[in-house]
């Protein structure tokens, strides 16, 4: 695919890290959330990939913007957003929630940070939930405040974050549970870490408030990283897609439900709490849904996705491939697809017609094993 | 500024025309409402200035998406949403309409498009519209439907564009008034032409629902307007600029107002409609604004203007400009900036400090003369 450059204005927003990530071998941008995502530095992608897996990646992801829900009715307000039950979530965690609208589409799948009852943040994907919560709080007349604070995460990760962040702050940072968080102090500056992240490889993401305090961290964990081989790195499509990380606006959006997505732990149909689309849940429960996010197993080398590639059986179409990789550890292309009933049973075959040329590829369960 | 690439996938959207301007010479991208905006075409920014101010360019801006709201509570939203007064609005118009919330922020500028009284598309800039409106709609139990119909605008503009489009529709669509819409077909297709584009060089805004027609549309165009010296091409950073065609996400968003971004007639605060943040624009009129949107002329031959750049009198900060180009036709920088109160006259100069270096900038109206 031929590259094009990405052209730049004050409206796709820089981060505090952009002017260091691009003397640091940034090759590539994506944007989210009206903000630059770093893409790709330099290396082949299974060269970044085997790094992330290996050693310690510090990424820029200030572009996973927050939405703060604060005042008196903020917790009401946040539970209307999501099917998953929060009425025993406590201070201090994160909680990975699918936010839909009154038919049960997905608008975002954000981490959920209950900072106290009163106060909490939604880490999103790619789309203005600070608009659909202003217009659901306008309409029911919550006294709420919705903003946008100024908080630009960077993110630890790599099976050595773990080590390089308590270089950093001491022991007490590995004490963190899995979507636990807290409060650590680096030079005056105070940042809420959460142990979270991305990928599957372990690590932090460090919400930075203090900007100043924050750029002086950033360059310090490459500083004292060195041994532990830190490099600057982002999301990364292999490993994402090979630990079934989902991505808003890739492999669902608006025109999906949870319960296509495998959202079913994060829908909860039976408490008495309310939500919108709680109903719509309840229809689909009892139908069956009608189409099915499943794993693709494809017998090819490489592949290169920039829209939703159609698959079918028998020349007729039953769903669509929405992200796919070549996988160095599986040997072959894995994908993501969007599948029909009846067809998303594992094990069906269907074809990919790509450039002209049938391919073929096995439904399975994601993540991929 | 150095090249750096586009990352390409299904999150941000490729438009129906992407592989035709790929073949077209395409050299960048930006995203906006997901998807793919073409920036830049072979040439400089000057030659493709000079082309779309005298001939006649075709451009793919199928990423102003459509907000479709319908239903019998459709009117009733649509003005909920805007400070502009659109209780006499007629069908078959388009109107330039800022969105704002209870707190007067801009949330967006769109073009509405009264299709008829319970029908209205809202054509609009670089943010997710329709999760506001949803929001909205659920909070007040309107009885609407909110989509995101499959329409994907091509833009006829230029002096040369009403020959151009005359040649294929006939002499009734140089009988549309500017900002009126109707229906033409090509080809079994019928296509909604609205006399409206966002450059000041006069053409057309073609709302694509019949996508195999609307591409035999866009082959044919080039096919028929060589002798027009017709080429691809995008919104022009120079010629908006010049035109003082505001930019939403770049000159100004969800922290300003409509009155401190001269959108005055826009702002029908004398009539008895009821919109969001009314009452605080009856506040902001009788305290005066505390800051404004102006333009500056700077005695420099070049700029590249990635954020917002500071603008200080005697070392104080006084504003920031938000977008910024050297025009060939005033030989000099010409920028959009915000100033604060009570800097914000015409004559007054102000410092810009560009790589260590201080600029002298003269504040003036816009658009610039």
């Amino acid at each position: 695919m031929k590259l094009i450059s990405i052209a730049r204005a004050k409206r796709l927003r820089s981060t505090p890290y952009t002017s260091r990530i691009e003397k640091q071998g940034l090759t590539s941008y994506t944007t989210y959330n009206h903000m630059l995502l770093p893409a790709g530095f330099e290396g082949t992608l299974e060269e970044t990939y085997y790094h992330l897996k290996e050693h310690v990646q510090v990424w820029d992801v200030a572009a996973e913007r927050q939405v703060e829900i604060s005042g008196e009715d903020a917790a009401e307000l946040v539970q209307l957003m999501t099917c998953r039950d929060l009425s025993k979530s406590k201070d201090g965690r994160c909680y990975y929630c699918p936010i839909i609208d009154d038919n049960a589409g997905l608008i975002n799948d954000p981490i959920v940070l209950r900072i106290n009852k009163d106060k909490w943040w939604l880490s999103i994907a790619d789309s203005d939930v600070i608009l659909f919560a202003k217009g659901l709080a306008i309409g029911k007349n919550y006294r709420v405040n919705i903003t946008e604070p100024n908080v630009d995460i960077m993110a630890v990760q790599g099976p050595k974050s773990f080590a390089l962040m308590e270089k950093v702050f001491g022991k007490e940072i590995t004490d963190l549970k899995f979507f636990g968080f807290d409060y650590f102090e680096f030079r005056g500056g105070k940042h809420l870490i959460a142990r979270s992240g991305w990928s599957k490889q372990g690590g932090y993401e460090i919400y930075v408030e203090d900007t100043k305090s924050g750029l002086e961290l950033y360059d310090y964990l490459f500083e004292i990283g060195k041994e532990f081989n830190v490099k600057p790195g982002c999301p990364h499509l292999i490993e994402r897609i090979e630990s079934a990380l989902l991505s808003y606006g890739n492999d669902f959006d608006l025109n999906d439900n949870p319960l296509e997505c495998g959202f079913d732990k994060y829908v909860n149909l039976d408490s008495d709490i309310e939500f919108l689309g709680k109903q719509k849940l309840i229809e689909i429960q009892n139908d069956g849904i009608s189409k099915k996010l499943m794993g693709v197993k494809i017998d090819l080398d490489q592949i290169s996705l920039s829209q939703a590639i159609e698959v079918s059986i028998d020349s007729k179409r039953v769903g669509e491939l929405r992200s796919a990789v070549y996988s160095p550890t599986f040997n072959h292309v894995i994908a993501i697809g969007m599948i029909d009933k009846p067809h998303f049973e594992v094990g069906t075959k269907i074809d990919i017609i790509i450039d002209n040329v049938t391919h073929t590829g096995t439904l399975c369960n994601i993540p991929f094993v």
